[in-house]
């Protein structure tokens, strides 16, 4: 699988009064990460590649993280991303944040490729990941 | 002027290692304060009074704020939110975040009623602001 | 087991260019939620029976979150917040958000009883959650 | 004086469902990039530079911000920061926020050096700048 790394510095504001990483923040670091990884993968940016491939987005089902290390303001840590497994339409994503060699934070999380419900388009339907996708997230 | 007050309880989220609300999450406060003085005087929440009037929001042009007193995590304030001029398409709105009676927060903005350009669908432009909502922010 | 009930308000600024909550959005939602249910089954704010317990706070160790119906701003939703098992030291805490009467988001953490480490107070350690504390919590 | 300059891409979680920057994350932004101004300025990061001069920080008195042109999920932007004016223990900060050559969004914010009252130190009180300090932000 591909896995793409992002290093990430904390700011004074990802961190709450106990001097630590306020951890809905690595929500966001992490959402980032898989935006990152599949520009990398796809060669295009995220409005570019959803646009050619004809979908919204690929909304988060479900997410899952373990706290192992806190960390603090003036950290730099870094982020490795790879997707674990697709499916036909759905996919998990996992994330290992480190500081230094040690992983301080894991989550997983699985999303779904998805594009307007042709017969209602307000609603958003699972559609079919792309081959040449699969295989570029595949590292092949 | 119509006033619109707020009670806000300071969460352990809002506040950075120095104990103390990180500033930039004031702005998000006031903006949610703009919005129920509008809601408030209008008598529809912001989506419908949006639709209603045809335009697609009040884009913030310029804010100003002071930091007079820190607030900390737990902490009981208030918000009073008026507008204090109003002009054929911009305004400013006012807002006082108190402890207790003192004033620990002060910020100005000045944003423009704005609809979609006729010429341009993918601009948009400064819109008259309807006399009515006018009169109801005036508290006439 | 005693459960806390939170109506909020979905603001603009926790929503993304799709139109809905942010997710990360939702770990600071239910943070709070947590916060609430300590401090009304203790009847003391954090600040206070945290020195009243002689503990730091009771650290995130891992969280879980469900993502079934999205949240759009304006959205009144209401989040139903409980112990779901309190072990000597670490207990689970579960999420329910309701959109109306469906439940939108599903959320559990765990959380350590934590205070500072007597052998060497940079460190943390976890502490047995008091009895007092453990039958409020249970309701009981 | 001396300027510092941080490329940033603006990131989904940053927009709001009109698509543009959530204006208040523009004030994280500049914060991030006044702190880079000065461990650059220094050559220590924050933190050590905090305790080498014996302060607690220098605390946001007042900020002003001018929003010029909206930028967008995918944007790559730049920020120019640098000190405009230097007194006894406060200063200004000036920030410029590039989308090419265009000024998209500016600001300006006053701190104050600050450490703890030597009289009460569960108060903060300003702190002359050390020279060296005023110098190397001068670029002298």
């Amino acid at each position: 699988m591909l896995k793409n790394t992002r290093a990430i510095r904390i700011e004074w504001g990802d961190c709450d009064p106990a001097g630590i990483v306020y951890y809905p923040r690595y929500s966001a670091m992490f959402d980032a990460s898989t935006t990152a990884l599949f520009e990398r993968a796809i060669g295009m940016n995220k409005i570019d590649f959803t646009k050619h491939y004809g979908i919204v987005g690929y909304p988060m089902v479900s997410t899952s993280t373990k706290f192992i290390i806190p960390s603090r303001y003036g950290d730099e840590v870094s982020i490795e991303t790879m997707v674990r497994e697709i499916r036909r339409s759905s996919f998990d994503v996992v994330h290992q944040l480190f500081r230094g060699d040690k992983v301080a934070v894991e989550a997983s999380e699985t999303r779904v490729w998805s594009g307007l419900d042709p017969n209602d388009p307000t609603k958003i339907k699972s559609v079919k990941i792309p081959d040449e996708v699969v295989n570029r997230l595949k590292g092949v």
